[in-house]
């Protein structure tokens, strides 16, 4: 019987800074058959999210690092093609690591099979994915917002900041969100119900982020690091917490050597009392079922939205994928790769 | 009946940067006599601390700033004199906030009595005192050792610093203070059990600091601020806590003007799910009985130590006050005032 032909983008030079298009080499290839305990696996759906970017770094640990003519990494929504493995059948719709790639064998391992009646599947890449997660256990374990309280998000319009600011509203928190546009403006404040919408873009950013924090900061919740900082800093309140969980504007971007600055900003860690922390989502296994529980009643019920980019066709990938680290998305940005039966 | 006649030290000017024997005035003046509901306070010990040097700049909250011409601010180890109150008698001793003189007049706020049979009364300024509950809370709070970590704090000699090293080593960490001096570092190392001692004037301190952490840093106790951060910060370990409780180096000098490497700490704080919190302890009431308990059970078994550091003489406070400052004291610095019976 023969092999099954697959088309793949492998990494093909480590990027400097922004990744370019020859750092991406699309390819194609054949996928032995599966053997025992073995599934084939095709992929309906690639998930595109900022931390991608820091695995085409060389890195210490093998695992975080993608090497030079693999497959690129990425969370996929895939379907069961042929199963030789006793807890998956044809047909079956699972959440795996697939990469990006239409076709992927597996065994079994680090699968989890999806009940379409919960909720779509691709929301599970999304708001009740890792950017979910990484929402709602910043918000619970560090953030703590409480009624009355201002929340700051920044990407608010994406799968993180779009969920911390609809899970604090629902805390009673003021929510103030950063986007860059006047539509995606409009959305978190008309659709998500933001408080306040700023654009980054603004020549008057910071006196903007001013009068929409009349009464300080409480949260600022850090999902894109860099020059946002200047204007956050001397808004956050006695008491404020910064939850850091990821910076699409700072992955690939050279570290700069010391902590120059760090006494300035450690004695304002100490006249506030703030709290600055960083987190991982899989550090926060218990939270799980909390965090699966309270978003999907909210996806019920109506009161937690999420939008979705989806472009068309695995060959657009790299492109997507660049777009995201310039803010072009506008939405949890996925990939369609197949959704047509086989 | 005529006045009592006190001596007490005012703040002349607000100092630019460390202080100068000139921001300081020695004055005699009188007392009243207390009427109804008043105490007549006679100092007994006055508590230097970093923080009193914050308190003479101008602030923007009046509570926190001497003003020019009043007695300098300070916790006092005093005696009742007269007492015209009905929960105070003469002879009692009393953890009061009288400030740089002998003699002071009390409505009864804000005092607290004190049994020497606890502790002696002195402790009350230090281990059991607002340094002691800064090194009990910040590392209960926040920076939690378990055993087998590595915990580092600066002024390791000092008040704060050695009860953290102490509290530490009990909760079954590794423990490496940083102190000014080779008399500093043998006490430590021999008298409180510090594992390692490290003089920060070395040529190769940061060498020494990294020797001596072999496995890195998992809770950095922040109480000086400045330039030990550049030989901490590559050492802080996956999940690192950084309680900052007090910047004795820090008080006084020019703020620098903005966060500019503020992208790059908080990047580390991602990549390594860093903890840095400020904290005072004011805030954490409810640790307090006990933070008093395990002290005072540690100091009757012989499992804590504090030293003292005793100047005689207020006129000596001025001298004394500049010289902590820059690290001339060896333990809690105290003023003995008076302590024959009137």
């Amino acid at each position: 019987m023969s092999n099954w032909s697959a088309r793949k983008w492998v990494l093909a030079a480590r990027p400097i800074g922004k990744p370019k298009e020859s750092d991406f080499r699309f390819e194609t290839g054949s996928v032995a058959q599966p053997g025992d305990n073995e599934l084939l696996l095709r992929t309906k759906f690639l998930s595109l999210e900022p931390y991608i970017r820091a695995r085409m770094d060389e890195s210490k640990s093998y695992a975080a690092s993608t090497a030079i003519g693999d497959v690129m990494f990425g969370r996929t929504i895939s379907e069961v093609l042929v199963s030789n493995h006793p807890a998956y059948s044809v047909g079956d719709i699972v959440l795996a690591k697939a990469g990006w790639q239409t076709l992927s064998l597996s065994n079994g391992e680090d699968l989890r099979k999806l009940d379409p009646k919960i909720a779509p599947p691709t929301a599970f890449v999304g708001v009740l994915g890792v950017p979910g997660s990484a929402a709602y256990i910043g918000l619970r374990v560090i953030g703590q917002p409480k009624p009355g309280e201002t929340v700051v998000v920044a990407a608010a319009s994406g799968a993180v900041g779009s969920l911390v600011g609809q899970l604090a509203r629902k805390a009673g928190a003021r929510t103030v969100g950063i986007v860059g546009g006047s539509d995606k403006c409009a959305f978190i404040r008309d659709k998500l119900g933001f408080d306040a919408a700023i654009d980054h873009r603004a020549v008057d950013f910071e006196q903007q982020l001013a009068a929409a924090c009349p009464n300080g900061i409480d949260i600022y919740f850090e999902n894109v690091g860099g020059a946002v900082w200047t204007a956050i800093w001397p808004l956050l309140n006695q008491f404020a917490r910064v939850p850091v969980c990821g910076l699409v504007g700072q992955f690939g971007q050279p570290v700069p050597p010391g902590p120059d600055r760090l006494p300035a900003t450690i004695r304002q860690v100490l006249s506030k009392s703030l709290t600055i922390r960083g987190f991982i989502v899989d550090n926060f296994p218990e939270l799980f079922p909390d965090f699966e529980r309270e978003i999907i009643a909210g996806l019920k019920d109506g009161t937690i939205l999420h939008r979705e980019d989806v472009v068309d066709g695995l060959e657009n990938a790299p492109q997507a994928f660049m777009g995201m680290l310039e803010g072009r998305n506008f939405g949890k940005l996925i990939v369609k790769v197949a959704d047509q039966p086989v």
